[in-house]
């Protein structure tokens, strides 16, 4: 059987990608990754669903026996990917998608370079204050932090094997469910299999 | 403008590569190129739609100008793509799909690397015999020499970027239109103007 492959998607935040992920899951045979955060929830987060909420300590736990595939420190709190999770998943044949930022996502290109790595980007830097303003939850300061976060973030697109602009949530979701089929095409070492097949019945059939 | 992507599709002949690519025009937008030939129109074949139908010495004098991007001798017969009128859509923005055989495909991965190289694969050696069998154009004799040639053909698939295995024909061409889709969607030049984009934008949207 071969192993699920791993879709790590990432960008700015409030890029979109949370919600892209999402609808993927809905429409897809995919599994999403859950991170592990010391963040407090969100109202309607909910544990073990939108995250793993824990303490500094049950993270440090964690991260000091290698028991992450990365983790980050972003805007005052840890994330991290519980590595067994995604890993069991895989050898299962399941696709998983890792949502993650950026610090996490050049992890996981160390860790795991066979991952496809997808960054999505907010149709202009306009658009992306609107969509972090909207959400209410920041502060100016915040704000203008996370702008001038995502423009550094920005310049690591070139490590990525593809990005998509999520102007239209649709067209988006379409965008990163054809990656993930077309990644299933790929010439990858399953095709030496099926040669070895054909070498097989090519004899018999000609006989015929 | 950014420029087309050129798709190259090909695989042993009777795979069904033909009848993928008219539907993938049919579905998508993106322009079928039409080959020159100097084999004989089988009925129902139109001049100028399926192919380019010539004689001998209109093939060699478009050869003899370097005015193929590709050509090959193939059971008999030349098979050529006129090089004018796949650039000159390329460079309009136009997609172009080429449908042809493995020997041009080789050709045309050295005269234009960015190209994307499809192979279509028959589900099973038997179920290609079927296929040749049910054309009925074709001796025994012809069907044993296609047959070995398929799988010389078939040993050629590293040298392509996807393999899409012609089963269920609905599937095959979903997963070559997703192909299409996330190629456009790879991280390439083209990224670099956005990021410039972004650069320019940030500093005002910061100042509001």
């Amino acid at each position: 059987m071969s192993k699920g492959l791993l879709f790590v998607i990432s960008g700015p935040s409030a890029a979109g990608k949370g919600t892209i992920c999402k609808n993927i899951i809905k429409e897809m045979d995919i599994d999403l990754s859950i991170s592990m955060t010391t963040r407090k929830p969100r109202p309607n987060e909910v544990d073990g669903k939108s995250y793993f909420f824990v303490t500094q300590e049950e993270f440090d736990e964690v991260k000091n026996r290698g028991g992450f595939l990365e983790y980050a420190y972003v805007f005052g709190n840890y994330y991290g990917t519980p590595k067994d999770m995604v890993i069991e998943k895989l050898n299962k044949g399941r696709d998983v998608i890792l949502e993650i930022d950026i610090q996490g996502a050049m992890q996981v290109k160390k860790t795991y370079p066979n991952g496809i790595f997808i960054f999505i980007l907010p149709p202009s830097m306009e658009e992306l204050r609107k969509r972090i303003t909207r959400r209410g939850s920041e502060s100016l300061e915040a704000i203008n932090e996370r702008l001038g976060e995502a423009l550094k973030e920005v310049s690591y697109i070139d490590k990525y094997d593809y990005c998509v602009v999520n102007e239209n949530l649709e067209e988006a979701v379409d965008r990163v469910s054809s990656i993930i089929k077309a990644e299933h095409s790929r010439v990858t070492e399953h095709v030496y299999e099926l040669i070895e097949k054909y070498k097989k019945e090519i004899e018999s059939v000609k006989e015929e």
